[in-house]
């Protein structure tokens, strides 16, 4: 009988924590989506237990001395084992960086602000929710100071690295910084280019939400969701959860307009691809998790975005909406649905926002948490900054706090350093899709038939199945030839946006 | 700061393994009504860890030193109190008198057991069952000698005590010997009255899930099903499971035969009504949970076969078919329901058994399982012994095992000592509903409106909110005077199937 290795004891342990939290991950599914309302409080204590118990396996001193004791087997440990270790060891920094004390404020801060932030959105009463979000603050900058003395880096780049393993402010600001100088012309030449032709016929009817949801597996059974290791359900705000080899997305629907639910299932589904295609051999190691959420949400806008709401994807769904709803109609004729799904408006809220609108919403919000976090911008001064850069980046004067900056919870709830992943997502989701056609010029071609085999196929080799074996850049380098940067997403949004028309495409 | 004392840490210790098992409970539902089918041994992993873990805690040294050292506490102790760490000790002796080793085996077993007996079931192939189900009663044996040390019992009262606690042979054979006397006299004269009348009209057309679906929740709803705390939904085999203030009862649907599945929810409603209604302030403790399964199956079959299947319900429910189905059918006349729904045919199996029949398969399983609990009847001789106590109790001739001796799960599943408690609880139906309807005279008229208020009300206040107060028959005597006994199932079974005729109600 033969001793595990320190690695090998790692593994084994790591294992279990993947366990606890995938049993946490089915459990926080059924909350949004299936648990009766008087069970809140119990499953709250559950999920609680379960996370303490993994957070516990996590930073015990045994992990500890196993971390130290495989410097001397380093050389035996081939590469996905090293990257494996790397990542494990970062597992360990973040968890072990926080006092158990911090973790519990934390925890009571960002539940109770949570709670507020709801009433204060209803209410439109940002005084309500001050205190609260001024709590979650200086706890998100005490974890991030924290955190900044294990990993060296600055307070926010440690915020950042949660949510992205290796992002940093430094790699952030450039792309940034191009993107807030481009925008705003973009945004005013797509609206000029937009006002030139017509305006989409609206969508009018019922639409049974039987009809959308047979619709919406349809169309997840076409781009690859593999309905033996995952669900799609209802819930109040959508997403993609569950478990390792048990993905679950979410979505809700309006019968009187199937659009937005339809793209939204198609969004989660390209967060659900990747988790169903991680490397199964590495499933329960943290080398085998998504990369993080920039990549996550490339995944996502690069099915949505750039393959669902592209003229060719548009051409297939037409005649799969007259099957599902028993009926033509002009309005989702594939030249109406481009527009419909182009369309360009500058508007209050983030989440509805368009493809070249939203960066804007970002961009603000960056600016605003780096301030915060740094003590540049007391959070009472929030709503008069959050209005200006309204003003500036979008041209809308916002009038109510509630359609301003209380839209999002991610602030209460304690996510600071989470929002520029979803522009770098965007931006990602171009340079992979370029490549990707590149690569394999039929895809494009393909989607018109509602063949995603190829597409899917070259995302499978180049992002899913590499798990956390490469930083995002790298990554991005071995996929597309480059680190993240604006060139394909710069090129996209001109090409949707200022130069493609029903017409010009129909005549190509 | 005061300290804790032993009994107070003993119940924070307790309240973390109800957690865990509650977390169970959601996981196991789920893998029953919503998994997808890839998911299954990444489940099965998420269970085991998580009752490995409430298993550790239970039996933790820290455990046993504490009930240790509540004996000096033991005055200052309320009943509640006294009565929770009764079956704190309970809990205890039960999962600390198995070695770690026999758990494994146990679990390993009867996996493998389960697995084959779908195989042997599906091709009526008995040996291959053999020996595996050899391997499940020497473990179940090895398990019962352990324990029985442990409780000071017999090997198959210790088997007993796991789903009863409390249940001895020494309290079930009086009552099943005087049935086994009485029972086939019973069916012969049911079967002879029932002949004199006319058969009922078969139920026929389609019945459209949703439909079925919407009436069940409304009959749930009329019983004082809570959905705030529970829900209904699909899996193959029906149970009701979940958690702790989280409910879930699922049932099954036949769309061109709504009979079945409706008595089916209308059961599961009633061990519902037991899991919400046990006492909430100890909903964390032992002595909060319900008290075995005798008086589990009391409550759905005083639901179903008591309240649901009396002329009184059933005039309730005719019109609701007619509401629910869309049209008029002369067979949901309340008449010809009440012939359906009581209906005797002598047959192989038990699930599909009517009450008349039921306990003579519970008989018989109950005889060969104490036969080869004692080693008296080898398991080979399982299918001849099978075949003629079949012949003898109900007439009937197995021809083909998967009919007879292979149709159970519970034997290779590893539930030794269980079978008894379902006819325990037909009995125990029968005599609780006695006493509600002779302490609050209007329940039965009451049914025919479809309110439950008093039979419910009664069931809260005597069997219920007392949890595990109480030993099963110190419950019955204080709920109905008396401990278990055959007289008020008696009574039912001959009012039911030898006096009482459509003509004798309606005009009664």
């Amino acid at each position: 009988m033969t001793t595990a290795t320190a690695y090998e004891s790692l593994e084994q342990r790591f294992a279990r924590v993947r366990v606890l939290k995938d049993a946490a991950g089915i459990l926080g599914w059924d909350a949004q989506a299936m648990m009766p309302v008087g069970a809140a409080s119990s499953r709250a204590e559950q999920l609680a237990l379960l996370r303490g118990l993994a957070h516990e396996a996590l930073t015990s001193s045994e992990v500890f001395e196993l971390l130290e004791a495989t410097d001397a087997e380093r050389s035996s440990l081939n590469p996905w084992q090293s990257a494996n270790l790397r990542e494990m060891r970062r597992a360990y920094v973040h968890a072990a960086a926080l006092p158990a004390e911090l973790v519990v404020a934390i925890s009571k801060a960002t539940s109770h602000a949570e709670m507020i932030w709801r009433e204060a959105r209803r209410t439109n009463d940002f005084a309500l929710l001050l205190p609260h979000l001024k709590a979650v603050l200086d706890l998100q900058r005490e974890a991030g100071q924290v955190k900044s003395e294990a990993l060296g880096t600055s307070t926010y780049d440690a915020l950042l690295d949660q949510y992205d393993p290796g992002l940093r402010q430094g790699r952030i600001d450039p792309l940034f910084d191009a993107l807030r100088q481009e925008l705003p012309a973009l945004i005013a030449e797509a609206l000029e280019f937009q006002d030139a032709a017509s305006a989409p016929l609206p969508i009018k009817g019922h639409f049974p939400f039987e009809a959308q949801r047979a619709l919406g597996e349809t169309l997840m059974r076409a781009v690859g969701f593999d309905f033996n290791h995952g669900r799609l359900d209802i819930s109040l705000h959508p997403f993609c959860g569950g478990a390792s080899g048990d993905v679950r997305i979410t979505t809700r629907y309006d019968e009187a307009d199937f659009t937005r639910s339809l793209m939204g299932v198609l969004h989660e589904t390209g967060h659900a691809l990747y988790e169903q295609g991680r490397p199964a051999a590495w499933a329960s190691q943290p080398v085998g998790q998504a990369r993080g959420m920039t990549l996550h949400e490339s995944q996502s806008l690069l099915i949505e975005m750039q393959a669902c709401r592209s003229p060719e994807f548009l051409a297939y769904l037409s005649p799969l909406l007259t099957d599902a709803f028993g009926r033509e109609d002009p309005a989702w004729s594939p030249e109406n649905l481009h527009r419909v799904y182009t369309r360009v408006e500058p508007g209050f809220i983030r989440v509805d926002a368009d493809e070249v609108t939203y960066p804007a919403h970002i961009l603000l919000r960056y600016d605003l948490e780096k301030a915060m976090i740094a003590g540049d911008l007391p959070v009472a001064d929030l709503p008069t900054a959050f209005n200006a850069g309204m003003k500036s980046l979008l041209g809308v004067t916002v009038t109510d706090d509630a359609q301003g900056c209380l839209q999002d919870i991610h602030w209460p709830s304690g996510a600071w350093g989470y929002f520029p992943t979803y522009t770098l997502g965007a931006i990602g989701a171009a340079q992979l899709f370029a490549a990707a056609c590149a690569a394999e010029p039929n895809i494009r071609s393909a989607l018109a038939g509602g063949d995603f085999g190829s597409l899917i196929g070259w995302l499978r080799t180049n992002v899913h199945e590499k798990g956390s074996l490469l930083d995002t850049d790298d990554l991005m380098v071995a996929a597309t030839g480059e680190p993240l940067r604006l060139n394909a997403y710069r090129n996209h949004l001109r090409q949707r946006y200022l130069r493609q028309s029903w017409q010009s495409l129909a005549s190509a």
